[in-house]
């Protein structure tokens, strides 16, 4: 809220009357956008650096649990003093995304004609719309040009977007286990999320927030499909394997919602989500990536990374699923054969799509050494 | 139904008074297996093979749609005369299994104490006690020793149990794009489909035999994260890209609901399903697939697979998600190191889990040569 120390949560709320159109065709008004800094913008402003959150993700990239953020910061190792994008050196940025629930405006808030919250009738926002928002922030801040836009997953969308969108605002771009385009198969996994919630009776066609309940089992269904995307095979053998949870059955050796070991775990990030999260913003941010495609309007995928100039660092995970690391190779090699510098790593882990919040050791040097590259230029 | 013309689904009814004991300490009484049979038996029951279907599969290998099964058969191209699995050397033989749907005790079945559909009363099975129920009706048919038994996915865990129970009633076997034990993540897509069902406010706890409608909507939901799996990436890259499905909105270009075309192919699968498949034996089937696990009560699994005298040809499929080919390749070499006479061959496809319905072309020919091998000996 208003009024948390400096250096926690702040809101920029967008000027009276100032509208965000979006790329639907409607517009939204009184549009807040709730974000974190850290660190010191430099006397010419050329120290910023953007980090951009994914799907459940908020503001709160590092940092204890506190006011407003009910977890400790997403990307604690990636993001401090001394850490890979060292605050010491670099003011970073991180906003809530549009549609979000997490202090931007999205479809809790309320809606200017009546004060009720929006539910039902919040438009669909694209990952471009999110990124529009995010620029009028980065106005207010002082921040002419990022010197990098970073982010994982949803977040590599954003910056994909960033570069084509405002490339003379963006002098060096971080995408990490994303894509250019969200492949069938992905929208397919945001799909049935969708349905889960839409068959919860108690999401009552996303206008919930006057009744005592919300969808929290259809949204902890959604949750467990993502989870399972998130991570990988080998994993879940290794840490589950086929144990089963202690069942006291009504004296079969078996039932059917006995539960395994992978069961429990899956349905606790199920219920934490549902506690902590906005089925509607689940909704809502899950369409803005189906969506996601940054050919659209623009002809050719040529045609819209050639107007990418930012050197580029892409990184990609050997074990993903969901955002398999041949999208990171190629979107490292359209940017080379549209003549941008553009790097890729990968991280070889396990642990699939989830890696790039576990196994930042294997990326900590690549990022930090291309921030200082960037400087050098 | 009893009365159906030879060569369609028949019903084998155990004797009465006599039960099925289940894995999970309970027994059945008054069971009934529907099967169909196609080729005739010879004199000294040599030629006999069964053939054994996946979770949502019936009796209905081959043949047209018609009476008791609304579509044709699910491996037309395998078997038949002149096929791979040729009806005019071979007597195939397929069941229903126990807790399905089609034809064999299922929880839609009456319950002998009152007559009244099981519902939530119906006990979990197992792989092994289908196994038990498919054993009972090979002695009512003559046959002592199975030519072959053949399945893929389910289909193929039956097989693996057959030849460890009953490792002189089986010849040779078949094991198809299966396991020797579900996998953490074989059982998260299962439980989240399992949960989906029971998100369905007309799940009613499974008893909703006797209400105006059923559990669709649940069943669908589980049927698309199922069939996400079955397939692959690319095929649903190639098959439907990012194509939209026309979208009146109200004015904007992006809906909530708009749907891409690999979400209508997705409905269009589950709504299917929620059609012909009884909700409660989805629940069912899954959870025995869940608790597949040949080495349960066995030791290990040298000691379990150690059991099997049978000759095996395992087939794995390059793309398959769900039992990726690393575990047929495990089944071949666990058995080669049991002193088994084991052969693995794969299947070079694109289309996932799905290939072995789909690229029967490929694997014929190993097929008819191994089926003829094994009568060498």
């Amino acid at each position: 809220m208003p009024g948390d120390p400096p250096g926690h949560r702040q809101f920029f709320r967008f000027a009276p009357g100032r509208l965000l159109a979006l790329d639907g065709g409607s517009a939204l008004s009184e549009v807040t956008v709730a974000y974190e800094t850290w660190g010191t913008l430099d006397e010419r402003a050329t120290n910023a650096v953007l980090v951009c959150h994914a799907w459940t993700g908020d503001s709160h990239v590092t940092g204890p649990a506190g006011r407003g953020h009910a977890t400790p910061g997403w990307w604690e190792a990636m993001v401090g003093p001394g850490r890979p994008i060292d605050t010491n050196q670099w003011f970073v940025v991180c906003a809530n995304v549009l549609g979000g629930c997490q202090g931007s405006t999205g479809p809790a808030s309320p809606h200017p004609v009546d004060g009720r919250p929006y539910g039902s009738r919040f438009p669909v926002v694209t990952i471009r719309d999110m990124v529009r928002a995010q620029a009028r922030l980065a106005d207010a801040l002082g921040v002419d040009v990022w010197h990098a836009t970073v982010g994982g997953s949803m977040g590599g969308m954003q910056v994909l977007e960033w570069a084509i969108m405002y490339p003379h605002r963006v002098r060096s771009i971080l995408p990490i286990a994303t894509c250019m385009r969200a492949t069938a198969q992905q929208i397919a996994w945001g799909s049935i999320g969708r349905r889960a919630i839409m068959l919860d009776p108690r999401w009552r066609g996303g206008d919930y927030y006057d009744a005592d309940d919300g969808p929290a089992d259809g949204l902890a269904v959604a949750r467990m499909v993502a989870q399972v995307t998130f991570r990988s095979d080998n994993v879940f053998t290794d840490r589950f394997g086929r144990d089963l949870i202690d069942w006291t059955g009504d004296g079969d050796k078996f039932g059917l919602w006995q539960q395994f070991e992978v069961e429990t775990y899956l349905d606790h990030h199920g219920t934490k989500l549902g506690r902590r999260f906005d089925a509607n913003s689940y909704l809502l941010i899950g369409k803005a990536m189906d969506l996601h495609d940054v050919v659209r309007g623009r002809g050719s995928l040529a045609g819209a990374m050639g107007r990418i100039t930012a050197p580029c660092l892409t990184i990609g995970i050997s074990s993903d699923l969901l955002y398999p690391n041949y999208q990171q190779r190629h979107l490292d090699e359209i940017l080379r054969s549209e003549g941008v510098s553009s790097r890729y790593v990968e991280i070889d882990s396990p642990h699939g799509h989830d890696a790039f919040l576990i196994n930042v050791d294997q990326f900590a040097d690549p990022i930090a050494e291309f921030l200082d590259e960037v400087s050098e230029r």
